[in-house]
């Protein structure tokens, strides 16, 4: 069996990701990332999602991203906007280099691993403001990653799985649930209290709310 | 004053390359990384140089390379090679995706600090045997860093400096000296002590001195 690293989240998109390296076959090492987030909601629901796809291993890195500040999502002096997305901005929620550097790590743990299969959830259809969530960044990456490691000097060339970055929100779900994911254990609220349950009014929670919708799938999602 | 965030290992390239960056008139961001060494004396090195080059702001950053093992640097159960370094393998000291890990660092706190210069002391002559220390990866690296960041999308683009990329070791060391580089100062050692004495044996140590020897420099370096 191939192995691939998955960057898990917790939320709806990288555990749609998720299923969609089990449905290929792929051995499954997860990364989750402990980055100053305002809560751990997402990371034990990560925790729960690696066990149940029955991933061989699930590492959670410890990284100092808060130190940075900059980005609502880890800096507590910034607010968590409720107001919709906005179409032609780069939202503040937005954590600068964030998938540059979690991708780094993934490269990492796959060199170590000798996988050369790297997938995450990026989405550049229903939340473009983040530059990073961007084919044109994730080719780039891909790129990169061949000429950065032993593997692209010596061995198979790394690739950088993004199988949902043409989807609409509805369209992940739809896949999901073909695949059996139960997003009731997702978290994806920027600002989800201590017992992982959502505000409803947050971008992420909105666009996720609409999503079920659009999909004609009844919203698991535990609000408060 | 434009800013400019500078990777500072505490060694002899690093320490050049900060008073490069000096002599182009950037405001010096350092920012070093303590990823589970095998001694810390190279960080108290990387402190004491900033400091004597007037850097603004010097950050030493924790990240977890040591959990993925894999290095003779990072692991501790690989031998650090004492051998000389061999021409056409990679060598065991390589950590894995290092260098895309540490510029991904760099570049979330340019961007948070609002800069678009980073600079990093990498070679390619006389130590070619990193697959990340080759010019192809820096422009790999720089491409996909436009497209990872705000800045790459609203303003000025990231430049990726390796001013040290194609000089051999002496030359790095005739151009430091002549910047006023205090050589003693540095700690290149793979295995130095506990207080940055040199091994004089490794792959590292072994480069340093025959730089300083091919120079006509006299060599400043602690021995133990």
């Amino acid at each position: 069996m191939k192995k691939a690293v998955i960057l898990l989240s917790g939320g709806l998109d990288s555990a749609t990701c998720l299923a969609i390296a089990k449905s290929k076959g792929f051995e499954l090492y997860c990364m989750s990332f402990d980055y100053g987030q305002r809560h751990n909601a997402e990371l034990e629901a990560a925790a729960r999602l690696a066990k149940s796809m029955g991933a061989v291993e699930h590492r959670i890195v410890n990284i100092d991203l808060a130190a940075f500040g900059g980005s609502a999502l880890t800096d507590k002096r910034i607010a968590v906007p409720t107001g919709g997305v906005k179409d032609d901005a780069i939202p503040v929620t937005y954590v600068p280099a964030r998938n540059t550097i979690l991708l780094s790590y993934a490269l990492a743990w796959a060199e170590v691993l000798g996988a050369s299969d790297i997938f995450i959830g990026v989405n550049s259809v229903d939340y473009s403001g983040y530059p990073d969530c961007r084919p044109e960044f994730i080719s780039s990456f891909q790129v990169m990653a061949r000429l950065a490691t032993r593997a692209g000097v010596e061995g198979a060339p790394m690739h950088i799985h993004t199988p949902l970055i043409f989807l609409t929100k509805a369209q992940i779900i739809e896949r999901g649930v073909a695949l059996g994911v139960d997003y009731g254990m997702t978290v994806s609220c920027y600002q989800a209290d201590d017992q992982g349950r959502a505000c409803g009014v947050c971008d992420s929670c909105r666009l996720r709310k609409s999503g079920f919708e659009a999909a004609g799938v009844p919203d698991p999602t535990h609000y408060r």
